[in-house]
């Protein structure tokens, strides 16, 4: 078995050492091309996507007590796929029964495995774009390129964080402590690498598998075994994932259920039996934070890593590309309409204005050019829809109808042609109202805020980072010792600060290998993709020694 | 100030060195000798140590709103050592305020200063051993060892290990994406190490130092700033501590509040103050199950490392050195009178007896010979001090007084000469007597279990390890295959197992460098000494990142 670590044992090293860089790297193409992919991916894609429509979800062997299933695209069909469904008292018992031999393979032989899978994940990455795009409502080229490389790439660097950690320390070692003129002490050591027990992780709705792939592949690699509990309304991307895992570990002679789907209904959620379950020693989190909190305090002793919701920010103190600076805000406020964690929501923008290449800009002007840049980029129907793709949820199109009153709108939020969908609203609000921007409003709404100064915008901004959370930030400023404060202050508060952008390069943006992903350090989340202490905890290390017979 | 890492630099390479390696080594020597030392090093640290006596301790700028201190040594006299004592808030707020400064200084800076404050500390052992000495009740070489230069080591693990941490990724990155035939898009990456804010550590009165240089160290290296709550009972091995680190920080131009001492009294207790502060990030705490599992509820959104209880378990399943494992059991039976968190406390015999050297012994053979194992060891009253100590808390007495009427005493528990002293009470019970012996009883209590067979034994002392916590356990057996099935089942149990310890080497005893103290897995503690889990938490990466401009 030793062998698909043997086969794929470059691409690991490959993975470790741009860890160490943090450069740029990605072995899992992002372009949905023929050239990387096939001639024929996109239609197999297609296909393979098709055929599950309307069907039962084969998963051979898992525990089924009913089937549950009411995935509606939002782009308009009910998907009509079922999968099997069990109490989580089940579900646990199945997942504890084959948690032993997978705890005790090598780590070699579980990383060898998981990198298989993401080689097959990545080779169905088409099928995975349309599962994920009639899911979560973004657009087929996000969708491929979130759903499909970029979560295996996520997946890779979790698997390649926990090699590196199993790795810090040998299986044996041998302790020979002098005794001065007597021989010495001599000590043989062996470890074991010890996984905590069995993991759940709770996908969200709008990136499934981008936000899952971290925790699901960080417990496995580890020795956990794993519950994977999708949002009912973006169950197929993870069900996808579980299938191809289940048969892997199925292959190399492991029990399928190592790896178990948790699929529910409304009517029935299982999710708070399964946080509560004292057998789950690990939740991985991706939502709210009204129910991470819950999922914080009732996890017991389990570990909790999260990924939760915050209040991204952009400030403009000054430009010199005002044109590339609208244009690049209104990408970001645009993408997948503005239902990205890492999409901004408060642009402060002082109530003098600011200086620009194109001289000074007014508050309103600035503001304007904001709003004129997503009219433009949005103008093209074609193009609006492959930006801003669909809404995941109807409560966003009401979040975004009840927005319009709270302050003076600067753009209109339309619908698209096709699907249910919002262009970005953007409202203009001063200072004082922070009843109206200082919380989040997810899905595509932005408002302007006149502050005193640019200063003034940093303060405000790092303070809802810190206070509200905050996963991503951005400055557009032409002062570098202002630059650096900021960078101090945004640090501090634990956010991300993207300095500058213009051009196709966009503050909602987190590359694995590089970026990591949520510091941890404010209410946006308390785990960072993918740091020593993701991974870490997860296991431990058990000894037994004893002396050396001479 | 970058002048204290170039000078420590090489001692911080050995010791990352000496983590990957896991075998032996240390730059601390244990033994209490003025070769090492100094020629007057014992009578100075005496002579400090008497200095320190019916005085107030000096620490200078530190928050103080009264004194406290009511130490007795439990050798007799009391210590009259007062300490300046602050409110909750008090402390937090000037932790707090010195925080910016020692989070923003580079880690080089940090770790320099550590290793300094290190080597200061491992310079004054011998006054460190009077103080531990008369604090926790441990016999003076012991009291040099684990309370000087074990401790140093365990503060030194826990800066390599965060200094290897904070170094796992670069400071700044150049981020190069291929964009085909156009230009790259080139980011420029620059993280800081951002702390989660003020730390707090909470000693215990047996290893003042031993079980808090981790937390500290940990926390102090990777930038937080550390509120360390000695117990009452056991404070001037703190105060020391802190005095080094305040006068060094001062020294180096930091703010002394970096690291404060809250010494407080029985009548006003300052710990849950200071465990539900908001402000605290990080809890490190050892002690008891019962507060623990109050910690680790009340400490909100902060980290908590704890190691707590367990009941530590000896299997004898057949041995081919009679003689030299009582000597062994005994000797770690005595030692510190079984005030150690890895001392054993249930021993596992089959009611049949085992096979030796020495021929057939029946259980009430083998449980006389360690009790007359324990007698020799004790014979000579100036040796059994050295060994046994004194009792640290008068309630440990009592404890040993109630557990005589659970079986039927092998050996009688007597006091030494010099102190509040008790020598191991050794009880005999029945495997179906688990009130007896399956609840941790603190100090020289330890049951002789009859049991069905050897694998009864390790089946019966793993579960026990598993549901009520064990750092430690210990198997004397000459089947190879259940020698590894049983490091098997205490590996999942989470307790580290010493197989045939004989000679001078103890299942107490856990170094440094190689021993990882606690898994982590169980209920006697959830933290490992010292892995990257705990360490890796204690700070965040934030990046700030910009477009390179051609």
């Amino acid at each position: 078995m030793a062998s698909l670590f043997h086969r794929h044992r470059t691409l690991l090293e490959q993975a470790v050492a741009a860890l160490g860089d943090r450069g740029f790297w990605s072995p899992f193409p992002e372009v949905p091309s023929g050239k990387f992919y096939g001639e024929t991916a996109r239609e197999d894609g297609q296909t393979a996507y098709q055929a599950r429509l309307g069907a039962a979800f084969a998963l051979p062997g898992h525990p089924e007590s009913t089937r549950v299933g009411a995935e509606v695209s939002p782009y308009g069909p009910a998907l009509g796929i079922t999968y099997p469904s069990a109490d989580a008292a089940t579900l646990v018992a199945a997942s504890e029964s084959a948690s032993s031999a997978w705890a005790a393979a090598a780590p070699d032989t579980r990383v060898g495995l998981l990198l298989e899978a993401l080689k097959r994940l990545n080779a169905m990455s088409f099928e995975m774009g349309n599962a994920v795009m009639h899911t979560t409502g973004q657009a087929f080229p996000m969708a491929f390129q979130a759903g499909g490389p970029h979560a295996q790439d996520r997946g890779l660097e979790a698997v390649a964080t926990a090699w590196l950690e199993m790795s810090r320390a040998p299986a044996r070692a041998v302790w020979e402590k002098p005794q001065g003129k007597a021989d010495p002490i001599v000590i043989e050591k062996h470890w074991r690498i010890v996984p905590r027990g069995v993991a759940l992780a709770i996908g969200c709705q709008t990136f499934p598998t981008w936000n899952s792939y971290p925790g699901i592949f960080a417990s496995l690699a580890t020795g956990n075994s794993v519950i994977v509990k999708p949002h009912p309304g973006a169950t197929l991307p993870l069900a996808l994932t579980v299938a191809v895992l289940r048969d892997l570990l199925a292959e190399e002679g492991f029990p399928r259920d190592v790896v178990l789907l948790a699929a529910d209904s409304a009517e029935a959620p299982v999710t708070k039996d399964l946080v509560r379950h004292p057998a789950i020693r690990i939740v991985d989190y991706t939502g709210s934070n009204a129910f991470g909190a819950w999922v914080r305090e009732n996890a017991g002793e389990a570990l909790v890593y999260t990924e939760e919701a915050g209040v991204n920010s952009i400030v403009i103190a000054g430009v010199d590309a005002f044109a590339a600076m609208c244009a690049n805000v209104a990408f970001s406020l645009s993408l997948y309409s503005g239902q990205m964690c890492t999409a901004p929501q408060d642009i402060f923008v002082p109530w003098d204005g600011i200086d620009t290449d194109e001289g000074r800009k007014s508050f309103d002007e600035v503001a304007a050019g904001i709003a004129d840049a997503v009219d433009q980029l949005l103008a093209d129907p074609d193009r609006a829809a492959g930006v801003a793709g669909a809404i995941a949820n109807p409560a966003t199109i009401d979040r975004v109808a009840d927005a319009r009153s709270l302050g003076r709108v600067v753009r209109d939020s339309a619908p698209l042609a096709g699907g249910r969908s919002a262009t970005p609203l953007i409202v203009a609000v001063d200072a004082a109202d922070e009843a109206a921007y200082g919380e989040e409003r997810f899905g595509p709404i932005a408002f302007v805020i006149a502050v005193a100064d640019a200063d003034d915008g940093i303060a405000r901004a790092a303070a809802l980072a810190m206070h509200k959370g905050a996963i991503t930030a951005a400055l557009y400023d032409t002062d570098e010792a202002r630059i650096l404060r900021a960078a101090d202050a945004f640090a501090r508060a634990g956010a991300n600060l993207s300095v500058n952008l213009t051009g196709n390069i966009f503050v909602n943006q987190s590359a694995a290998f590089s970026d990591f992903h949520v510091t941890g350090l404010n209410p946006s989340g308390n785990a960072s993709l993918t740091d020593s202490a993701f991974v870490a905890g997860r296991f431990a290390r058990a000894m037994w020694r004893r002396p050396v017979v001479a």
